[in-house]
């Protein structure tokens, strides 16, 4: 047992085997006074764990170990640790470290902090590399750790704390509730929790996709209609409609974007959470000039967004979509492999740690 | 003399030779009862005047009089007409008509009505053409007919009708205001106005541009910092500095864009004013992560933001930085090659129309 130093994961090796996935043993950055050690039970699938293993957001460190919608239990905690008591059940997201010192994170912006540290593949000051969730634990600092309300299954928080707060966020900060008229685009594993919060939080929900299989299972999530994005003329009978439209798809490169900015009213936004790897459809600044619109993107959500996030979960019994695959070298091999070509729905969460890494506590 | 049914201007007849302006007859619209006929006195000279007739815009109905910041002398009211009298001194921008019933309407949101009407190169429902002020006569709809303050001289207010309500627009849209940090970007035509009204609103104004010899005028408008954008680190010392960015420049193509949006605050925005006939550089979704930032644009400005900036103009002295030509065939001419090969500091501004046109009224 390598723990309390280092922990076990199953990591890529080479972004060209990228579905090659090797049970290994890999350092913990230095514990400090606000760190706490967690015993992963679960981890989501997260688009952003494919991108970077396959290259398509460039290099990485390797080994790496993916994974960034954890949820386990806290077995140490630091001197200083005020939110959390070993044996919580806790989670943490796609951020593991800022400064917490600089204008954006004294702003609750932390999400945007120029010294933000990613939960995998990003260097700590010692020299360590974060490494994420596909793994027997994780340390991680106080303010990137949430408990996770007794109401939400394990399995049903971990993906929020990536694909559902990196929708919550924009959703609130642009105003969803009473009264507005939103549009989602795409429905997978963030869009599906785009419906559910947007409807949740009151706002009238349109949702945009080319897979009319899918309309069933969004009306069950709450959009009031479904359109399909074929054809000609689909985007015609909802001229200046929208307060703002928020894409969760990452095939913004195919889109007409003139169609899209029609739909919006005047200085409405269409906002990308959805981040291929193609760049964005060709555009000329008097596209945005018929009603005034905005191109935008957000990155993850903060602090306060992740705990009202979760609150509103358990207490609307928001329940993410979601298929189990107990985690190992075929599992992990299944999970990355669903998600590039889109099998999944709607997200897929690895569990049955304690059989891969044995009871850790 | 044609008028009333009729006006004299200096036109183009073909794209190709689009400084060969030759003086001509046009039928005016059918009179309206909420229309009204004005002696044209003056009229600035705009970027878009250039891009319609030289066809970087595209098409145009032809033969073409061009100019949409006209002022002049009320010589007509139809009888619903409340707002001005025969005799005001009143201007006319680069919007003539809407439909005044639609949502956006109804909203304060005429400038993105579906069925507005540009100052020239429209059709009007009874099938004649809008023609702009380089030209004897206008016939303009009284909601887009604005009286001018007495304090200011008409060859002061003409260029303030576009180019002065289109930067005005965004501006207070975007909350430029004591507090504020605002980036503009160009010193021309918009951008001169821009400085001056961000100024005079009680921003912070940071000047942006690739003219190094503007910087003492620069300063003379208002703002506090003149920034030259060539060579590799320019935009470093502003990271997360702006509220906003103005960006009033036609040659978005060629810049970074991630260098710019990394001096925008936490969700920040890009605004255009300044639209080329280029397409935006190559983006990607994710070049807008990094601190969750906009890009958009906007088309002039409504009703009560004509107003309120004639009256700051008027109240803090603002005045319009021109050049005076004499309207004639030669006159025409040397100002449309001036803006289109940037000679001019800061507008034109055709004048002597009496001498052109003879007394009217």
């Amino acid at each position: 047992m390598p723990y309390p130093n280092e922990a076990t994961g199953f990591m890529i090796d080479d972004q060209k085997n990228w579905q090659d996935f090797q049970k290994k043993e890999f350092k913990l950055k230095q514990f400090e006074d606000r760190d706490i050690d967690i015993a992963i039970e679960c981890c989501g699938v997260c688009g952003s764990d494919v991108h970077t293993i396959n290259g398509g957001w460039g290099d990485c460190p390797l080994p790496i170990c993916v994974g960034h919608e954890v949820v386990g239990k806290a077995i140490k905690v630091g001197k200083d640790v005020k939110t959390i008591k070993v044996g919580d059940r806790v989670g943490v997201g796609a951020q593991i470290g800022a400064d917490l010192t600089c204008n954006n994170c004294k702003a609750d912006q932390e999400n945007y902090c120029p010294n933000s540290i990613d939960t995998f593949g990003a260097p700590y000051k010692d020299g360590t590399i974060s490494q994420g969730g596909y793994a027997s634990h994780i340390r991680a600092h106080e303010y990137f750790t949430f408990k996770i309300p007794d109401a939400l299954e394990s399995e049903v928080a971990a993906p929020m704390l990536c694909a559902g707060v990196t929708v919550y966020s924009p959703l609130v900060r642009l105003g969803a509730g009473p009264g507005k008229k939103i549009g989602i685009v795409g429905v997978g594993g963030l869009g599906h929790f785009a419906v559910m919060f947007a409807a949740a939080l009151g706002a009238e929900v349109y949702v945009f996709s080319h897979s009319p299989d899918k309309k069933e299972d969004a009306l069950k999530m709450g959009a009031k209609e479904f359109v399909v994005t074929t054809g000609d003329e689909w985007y015609k009978p909802y001229n200046f409609a929208f307060d703002f439209i928020l894409n969760t798809a990452d095939a913004v490169h195919k889109f007409n974007m003139s169609n899209y900015f029609s739909m919006l009213k005047v200085m409405g936004r269409f906002h990308c959470v959805g981040f291929g790897d193609e760049p964005l459809p060709t555009m000329m600044a008097q596209d945005f000039a018929p009603n005034g619109c905005y191109f935008g993107a957000s990155h993850i959500g903060n602090r306060p967004e992740m705990i009202s996030m979760l609150d509103l979960a358990a207490k609307q019994n928001i329940k993410s979509w979601i298929e189990k695959v107990p985690i190992s070298k075929e599992g992990c091999a299944k999970v990355v492999d669903g998600v590039a070509n889109n099998k999944v729905r709607y997200r897929y969460v690895l569990t049955e740690y304690d059989a891969a890494f044995g009871k850790r506590d």
